[in-house]
């Protein structure tokens, strides 16, 4: 996920950023088991959640207003519901989200883009959701 | 990139995995500023390197031969590199390199699939260097 025009003050506010990605990851229905968060200098946050099996990473420019996300999920989670509430908690007005399915595969099989979208202002819905959103 | 038909002991060693990220995030020309490890029970391993702006992680999953990981790099590294440390230290008979591009980018422009690469056995150098490796 790429979130561009972003705001600024909360890109470079680690404890904003951290609650953040901790809402997003339970909204995505995962589950956290542990956290590692640095503020850059002079500028920026890298924050990581290890999930079950899987994490949610963010770095942020906030002299960009770019930040930059991977969430790698697995079985019954909604990592669209994750999209949401980072897209709104950035307050990006500018974001794409590439999805890439990974795993056991047999020989000849192969990693698949299985969507790409992009969201200009007010089209936070462009990436529509798989499943029902808690 | 994935891993295939990986030395199951060395999936389900946490020391020996945290040693062969570093290995590949410095083959990489990173820079490591954290690490976190974490066995899983029964089987398995994630481990996250936070490198300078960008991170190294890892999932494994010893009773498949399965082994997950991303690098997200920015500026002067050679992922490259890092792939062939992680394919030789993994034992891995099959794997699959997925190239991305993102980023700083005007509206309308887009992250980008740049490489996409799948090795067979005795293929490694299947995922060409870009760079010269150190």
């Amino acid at each position: 996920m790429e979130f561009h025009d972003c705001d600024g003050a909360v890109l470079d506010d680690v404890e904003v950023i951290e609650a953040l990605l901790r809402r997003a990851a339970e909204a995505a229905r995962t589950t956290i088991v542990a956290s590692m968060m640095r503020p850059f200098d002079p500028h920026g946050v890298t924050g990581v959640l290890v999930l079950s099996e899987s994490h949610l990473s963010i770095h942020t420019w906030p002299e960009s207003g770019y930040a930059s996300v991977d969430l790698y999920s697995c079985g019954e989670s909604t990592p669209e519901a994750a999209y949401r509430i980072l897209s709104q908690g950035l307050r990006s007005r500018r974001s794409e989200v590439l999805m890439v399915t990974r795993g056991l595969t047999p020989p000849g099989a192969s990693m698949k883009i299985v969507g790409h979208h992009r969201s200009y202002p007010a089209q936070h819905e462009g990436f529509e959701a798989t499943a029902a959103e808690p």
